[in-house]
C-alpha cells in the first residue's frame, strides 16, 4: 500500500526525475508573483501573515523547550522582536530518533510524496517567507519572493527528485538463481531496505536560509532521515516559518512531526559546534564562512558533511562585439543584492592594453569608466536601484566596505542610498576600484559584499592564468568569460574545467553569471575551495542513505 | 566519433548497468576454470607464466624508476624471488598527471569501453592470477581461481557499471528556455563535462587482493581518473600482472599507460603514509586494518577515503528444522580459507538451555559437540581438507591462532595439516572455543584468522543484543541467523537495519554467509565500523568524479 502522498505526487516526481537528465528549463514553482497565479490576496495576506509574527513568541511544539531565544534585526532598520523555542539537545533528539521509527518503516516513495507536499505547502506560504528572508537577509522583496520562495522550493524540489531517483532505484526484492552444472540452480531471494543514516543538521546561512538550506533539508528527509534545522540567529523566521510547515504536513500525513526540528540559538552560543559533534548527527548541509566549514569538515568526523564557504568569482574580459549589453549584465551582476550572493563576481580582469569591441578599441581606462556609468545609469534612480540591491544584511560588511575604499584607485564609489519607505534600512552602492595584477593580496581573497575590483593584466592569457590560481587557491563558484575568440573561450572552458568552475560565457541579456537555475545549473562542482558538494547531483544525495539486505533459501 | 572498445562492449556495459538495477544473478566471466570454456591448454600456461615469474624481476616500464624491490614468501612454504620496480614519487606523478589529459578527452564512454577491455584480457590471466593469489594469499588453488579470477572480475564490471550508468546520465548538452510573460523566451545552450578528481591510489591486502581491489581501481578508472595501485608487501604480484595487463590495454586502445601504475614497497617502508597525504592523491581505496584505514579517514584530508576494515561477523542460532544442513554450512564457512575472510563469522551464539531442531530438543553442549564433528568431518581427510582451508597467509595469524587456545574450553582444536604438495605450507584448521557471554573482552573484538567461539546466553533475546552491541562498537560485514520462528526473523532483520549488516538466514545449503556475489549482494554498507562504503551501490561511484557546465545564449 502506497501513501496517498506518493500516490498524489507521483507524476511530479516522474517528471522532476526525467528533468535531472535532460537538464533544460524546467520549474514547477510559478516565479511570478502575480495574483492570477498566488491569488487575489495572496500579497496582502502574506505581508499579514509576516506583521503578524513581529513582537510575538514563535509557537512550534517542539520537544526539550527550555525558554526562548531570538534577536533578529530587519536591515532595513527595525527590530523583529520574534523569540523562538529554545530547546535541550538531549530530549530533541531523543524525540528525532523516536520520530524515525514509522519513518523508515514508511520507505522511500512516502518520503518522497510528503517531501513534495511540503514544497507544495511552503509554496502557498511564499508571501509571508518573501517578507521573512527580506527582513533578516536585506534582500529586495521581488528577489526575496523568487529567490527564497519558488526558486527555492524548486532547489528542495530537485534534491527530492535525485533522491527518490537514487532509492527507486534499489528493488526491494530479488531472486537470485544460479546455474549449476548439475541438476537444480541455487536460489536466494533476497531484500533489501533503504536505511536512513540519521539525523541530518542543517546549518543556514544569513543570506539565503532557503535557498541553501532546503536542497540540504530536502535531500535527508526524501532519504528518510530527520532533519534538525539549525538556522542563522540573524535570519531565523524563513526557517522556523519552514520547519512549522513540514512538522503540519508530516502530522498530517500521519507521522511524527519531530522529524523536522529547529534549533534556533542566540549569537554567543557555543552549542552549535556541540550540536555538530553529537554521535546522533549522520549528516550535516553547512553554507556559510570557509572558517566554519572548514572546522566541521575537520572536527565534525561522524558525520558526511556536505559545505558550501567563501570562493572569489571572477570575469575575465577579453573582447565583446555587445560593450553595451556586457556592461549592463556585469553591472546588474555586481548590483544584485549588493554583492551578497554566493556566486557574485569579485575581480574583473581587463587586459591593461584595453580591449576590442563593437565600438573600436577602448583603452583599460575608457573600459573602467564605462563600467563605472554602467553602475551609475542602472542605480541612479533611488527608489529603482533599493529594488535591486536591497539592504546591507549586517555591519561586518559595511566595515568591509569602508576597509576595502582605500585600497585602490575608485572606478566607482559606495553611496549611500536612503530606502524609500525604510528611512534606516543600511543601502549601500557597489565600490568598483582599479588594482593592479601585482596586487594579489588584495583581489586573491573574498571581499563578501558590494566590493569589486577591476584589475589591469598583461593580457588575456595573464588574466586567464590569474583567474585559474585564484580558484585553484581560494574557490569560486562562478567564473564568467566576454570574448569574440573560440580560442580564448576554449582557453577559459579549460581553466573552468581544471579548477572546476562554472563558466558563463558573453553574457549580454537578460540572464546572469549570479543565477544558478533548479534542474539545470549545477551551483558548486565539489572541486574546489568554495564547496565540496553539487547542487544537485547523484553524489549530492546517494550517500544520505545506505541499503541492508536479508537473503535466504528459496523454494521459488 | 565513440572509442572502438566502446561500440565494442556498448552492449554489455547496458546489460550490467540493467543488471546492477535487477540485482538477481548475474555474472560475465565464468568461475568454471573447465577446459571447455578457458581453453585446453589455459591451465597448464597460466601455470607455466606463474613459474616464469618466479626468480625474475617484474618488467614494468614505469616513470621514476630506481632500483627495485619485492621479497613475497609463498605460504605454501617457498620464497617467490620476484623483484618489482620501485618507483619515486615525484616523477611517478608528474607522468600520471600528464597521462590524464588524453584520457580526461576521451570522456566516460571511452572510459568504460577501456576498462571493460582491460577486464576481459584479465579474465584471460585467471590462471595465472589464481597461482599468483595462491602463493601470497594461502588460498587453495580453486578458491583463488575463483575468488581471484571471475568473481573479482565481475566485482570489477560492477564498479565499471555504475560507475558508466552515472556518468552516461549527465547530458553532454541542454537547451535552456525559459519562457518570458512578453516576447521571445531567455534561451542558454549549457555543456556539462564530466572531470574526474584526480590520482586514485588503491592500497590493496593480503588476503584478496583483486577482489577488494578491483572494485575501487576500475570504479576510479571508469570515471576518468588515473590509479595509483600500491599492494600490500606480501601479496604484490597479482597487482602487479593488473597492472601490467591494464598498460598493455590502454596503450593498445590509444591512451597512455601511465594512467594505471603500481606503488610496490617493502614491508618496512613508511612511504605509503606520504603517498597517502600527497595532495595529487584524491581518492583512496582502502581494504586493511582499523588502524590503517582510520588513520587514513582521519590523515588523507585530501581525497575521498573508501575504507574496508575489521569487524566481528557474527552466527545467531536460535533453532532450525535442518541441523544437519547448519552444521555442515557452518562447518564450511568456519573452514573456508581458515577463516581469512573479512566476511567470515566468529561469534556464535546459542541459548545456554540450548536450541528445538529437526532432531528434538539438543542441549548446548549436544549442539557444541556437533559442530566440533562437522569440523572434523568436513576436515578429515587432509588432501581433502587443504582444498578448502589454504594456507595461513603469516605469522601474525598464527600467533594469534596460538594465543587465542588457551582463552576458553575447546569444542574443537586447530590441528596443524600436512599438504601433499607443499610439505612447508603452512596449514591449520579451525580453532573453536565455548566461551559464555559474560566474557565480551574476549569475544567482542576480531580475532583475524581460524579462529571462532561458540557463546553461552541467556537465550536468543540475549543473543541478538549482543550481536547488535558488537556491531555497533566493532563493525561487521556479515550476519547470519537460524531460526524457525518468524518473529525471531523479524528481529533479527531489525538488528541487521538498525546496526548496516547483511544478513543470511537459515543457510543450510550450497551458499555460505562468507559469500558475496557480485551485481546481488551488496558487500558491506557503509553504516558500521568495518566498512565506510559498500560494493556496489551509486555512493561507491558518483563522487568520484565531477561535472563542469558551461554555458552561453543560444539563437537556436
Amino acid at each position: 500500500m502506497e501513501h496517498p502522498l506518493f500516490l498524489h505526487h507521483q507524476v511530479l516526481l516522474q517528471e522532476s526525475a526525467a528533468a535531472c537528465d535532460s537538464r533544460g528549463y524546467y520549474s514547477v514553482f510559478p516565479e511570478s508573483a502575480s495574483p492570477r497565479i498566488y491569488g487575489e490576496q495572496a500579497a496582502e495576506l502574506g505581508k499579514a501573515a509576516f506583521e503578524a509574527h513581529r513582537g510575538q513568541e514563535f509557537e512550534l511544539d517542539l520537544p526539550g523547550r527550555q525558554g526562548s531565544v531570538g534577536g533578529e534585526v530587519s536591515p532595513y532598520g527595525f527590530a523583529l522582536d520574534i523569540r523562538y523555542p529554545k530547546v535541550e539537545l538531549d530530549p530533541l533528539l531523543a524525540a528525532m530518533r523516536t520520530a524515525q521509527g514509522g519513518w523508515i518503516e514508511a520507505g522511500p516513495n512516502a518520503w518522497a510524496g510528503v517531501c513534495v507536499e511540503i514544497l507544495q505547502r511552503l509554496n502557498r506560504h511564499s508571501f509571508e517567507i518573501a517578507h521573512a528572508v527580506m527582513h533578516t537577509t536585506g534582500q529586495a522583496f521581488m528577489m526575496a519572493f523568487q529567490a527564497a520562495g519558488p526558486h527555492a522550493q524548486d532547489r528542495g524540489l530537485e534534491a527530492v527528485a535525485y533522491a527518490w531517483r537514487e532509492t527507486s532505484r534499489i528493488p526491494r526484492t530479488a531472486l537470485w538463481e544460479k546455474p549449476q552444472s548439475k541438476g537444480e540452480p541455487l536460489r536466494l531471494e533476497k531484500h533489501y531496505r533503504v536505511v536512513p543514516r540519521g539525523v541530518a543538521l542543517v546549518i543556514g546561512c544569513c543570506t539565503f536560509p532557503t535557498w541553501n538550506g532546503y536542497p540540504g533539508i530536502f535531500a535527508s528527509l526524501a532519504t528518510g532521515n530527520a532533519v534538525l534545522v539549525k538556522p542563522h540567529p540573524g535570519a531565523i523566521l524563513p526557517l522556523a516559518i519552514t520547519v512549522r510547515v513540514a512538522r503540519e504536513v508530516l502530522r498530517e500525513a500521519g507521522f511524527d512531526p519531530n522529524l523536522v526540528t529547529l534549533y534556533a540559538h542566540d549569537a554567543a552560543d557555543a552549542a552549535p559546534q556541540e550540536l555538530a559533534q553529537r554521535p546522533e548527527v549522520k549528516i550535516i548541509d553547512f553554507t556559510g564562512s570557509a572558517a566554519n566549514g572548514n572546522w566541521l569538515e575537520t572536527h565534525a568526523r561522524q558525520a558526511l558533511v556536505f559545505t558550501e564557504k567563501a570562493g572569489v568569482n571572477q570575469i575575465v574580459i577579453d573582447s565583446t562585439d555587445d560593450f553595451s549589453g556586457l556592461v549592463k549584465n556585469v553591472a546588474f551582476s555586481l548590483a544584485l543584492y549588493s554583492g551578497q550572493m554566493c556566486t557574485a563576481p569579485q575581480n574583473l580582469y581587463l587586459p591593461r592594453s584595453g580591449i576590442d569591441t563593437d565600438r573600436g578599441h577602448m583603452s583599460f581606462e575608457e573600459a573602467a569608466a564605462a563600467l563605472g556609468q554602467g553602475l551609475g545609469k542602472l542605480l541612479g534612480d533611488p527608489a529603482r536601484a533599493v529594488e535591486i540591491l536591497g539592504a546591507i544584511q549586517n555591519e561586518h560588511i559595511v566595515s568591509r566596505l569602508d576597509m576595502a575604499r582605500s585600497l585602490g584607485n575608485l572606478v566607482c564609489d559606495s553611496q549611500v542610498l536612503r530606502h524609500p519607505q525604510y528611512p534606516d534600512a543600511r543601502i549601500r552602492t557597489p565600490l568598483l576600484l582599479k588594482l593592479d595584477a601585482d596586487q594579489p593580496d588584495l583581489y586573491q581573497r573574498e571581499w563578501f559584499g558590494p566590493i569589486a575590483f577591476l584589475i589591469a593584466t598583461e593580457g588575456t592569457a595573464h588574466s586567464l592564468e590569474l583567474a585559474e590560481k585564484t580558484v585553484a587557491q581560494h574557490g569560486a563558484l562562478t567564473f564568467s568569460i566576454y570574448t569574440t575568440s573560440e580560442e580564448v573561450r576554449a582557453r577559459a572552458i579549460a581553466v573552468a574545467e581544471t579548477t572546476g568552475v562554472s563558466l558563463s560565457v558573453n553574457l549580454t541579456e537578460g540572464v546572469f553569471v549570479n543565477q544558478s537555475a533548479a534542474f539545470s545549473d549545477y551551483h558548486g562542482t565539489g572541486m574546489n575551495a568554495a564547496a565540496n558538494a553539487s547542487l544537485t547531483d547523484s553524489a549530492y544525495v546517494a550517500n544520505r542513505f545506505r541499503v541492508v539486505q536479508w537473503r535466504q533459501h528459496s523454494s521459488a
